[in-house]
């Protein structure tokens, strides 16, 4: 659990750490977070996730003006002060409080809110889980245009995974109005045909993953086929294999799509090993 | 301005408001709102308003435990605290705080997060703008599918009426693909044709607005012609009358969509009317 999170300039106990009721994460989800996984003390893939966040806040014109080696320390210390050496560290900014009004306040009067929370996960949960494969549901995509923003608007996400929990699965897959996959409610979607790794393209319609960018690296080194191209849902259910990718869940394999196995119904022999390289090129990175 | 917010059972001064920073409003915008006009100290259309959050909330699946008389009178200590008798009452109830997880917490561990903020605004203002009338600009309809749902996940609106702001108007109208309005960024959108008062049919493309509601039931009473239809942004160009629907602008006549003037360029007579006609039906249901 969380002992201290860090809040806008200060450390503060957990159960005291708050934001204003105006602010605008909250009252409009006027903001963007980012999750890192940590393995081992280190934080995996920070540059790639800090970039992506300066993305997202730049879409968003909302400027946040702490430098990036500022917002490490940060990190670091909020992982010290929770004693995390493996589990994720959640960053989130926002545009900051402000008398509720629709349109943006005034950058120079209102300062960005920051918050960082560290957590310590054991890595042996989602080893397991891994081994064990998951299962997925298919909703219709209905989220908005702009899903390649790491926003906190995450509503559709949390409805979708909550029907996939119902059903007794770990992720939903969201469908296009023409059956092609888009992402998952909270990872990115693969499937493996013939000797292809395939993914959709990153444009507006998914997020950018920094696991699915990471995995390009290793695909890369390991001489791997790759495609980037949209799949229908029906050609995930005929796939040689299937996983999911996330900084929480790395890559997971995937067994079941709604009510069909996916190859045996086994985790797929190229995702495990994909999965047990994964972090000697992440690691190799964040040095 | 206000001096003291109502959150989760205690009336606490306004700059030591807050939630907690793992609130599921904070985090995943897991959470709805309403705004109701105030107008000589009484609250404008509140069942309708209630009833609508009670939808939203039920749409959730979050179990909202308080009564609505105690609710009202929540509301109405808040006003009283801030002394407002002209302005607003905002109302946001979100699944609570919880350990960041995107599917629901147990409903038995985790309560609603409820907060009530009071503000006196003064009524010559929107009565000045709607004198004037207002300009719309058009945007891409880029929402979720759920937007019958009255949820905090606010940002698509919060960039289309900064989009509004930037180009000197004052809201922005969605258009969806086929070209018809969906409404406006906070608001319902009409269009006077002949004789005959239009709006979109409220499905799942829009918020049902109360105010909307409210002016049907004056509408039939003035015994109007109303058409409730979708109309294309061009058809809106050439209508006789524009006018926009909310609980804080009530009906707001709009002189111009992008760089076309609406009739003569002036707000409407029947739209001038019908906003002056408006409180005497809608404080007689208050009643």
């Amino acid at each position: 659990m969380s002992r201290v999170v860090y809040v806008n300039g200060r450390y503060v106990p957990y159960r005291d750490a708050s934001v204003h009721v105006e602010d605008r994460g909250f009252q409009f989800a006027d903001g963007v977070y980012e999750v890192c996984e940590v393995r081992n003390g280190r934080i995996i893939d920070e540059s790639r996730h800090l970039a992506r966040m300066r993305r997202s806040l730049k879409e968003l014109s909302i400027s946040f003006p702490m430098a990036d080696a500022a917002l490490r320390l940060v990190m670091g210390e909020t992982l010290r002060r929770n004693r995390v050496r493996n589990g994720l560290v959640y960053l989130q900014v926002t545009r900051g409080a402000a008398k509720r009004e629709f349109t943006f306040p005034d950058p120079d009067a209102v300062a960005p809110t920051l918050v960082v929370i560290a957590r310590s996960v054991d890595p042996a949960i989602g080893e397991a889980v891994a081994q064990a494969g998951i299962r997925i549901v298919s909703v219709p995509e209905n989220r908005w245009a702009r899903v390649d923003i790491k926003t906190i608007g995450l509503l559709p996400n949390v409805l979708a995974k909550m029907a996939a929990k119902t059903a007794g699965a770990r992720e939903a897959w969201f469908v296009d109005r023409d059956g092609f996959v888009t992402e998952g409610g909270s990872s990115n979607a693969w499937i493996i045909v013939g000797d292809a790794l395939v993914t959709r393209h990153a444009e507006h319609g998914i997020l950018r993953g920094v696991t699915r960018t990471t995995l390009l690296d290793l695909i890369a080194i390991e001489g791997l086929r790759f495609e980037e191209r949209q799949f229908t849902i029906d050609e995930a259910k005929t796939a040689r294999e299937a996983f999911v990718t996330s900084a929480t869940t790395i890559l997971t394999p995937v067994v079941q799509i709604d009510d069909t196995p996916v190859g045996d119904g086994k985790p797929g022999d190229i995702v495990l090993r994909l999965r047990q390289r994964f972090h000697d090129i992440a690691e190799w990175r964040s040095l």
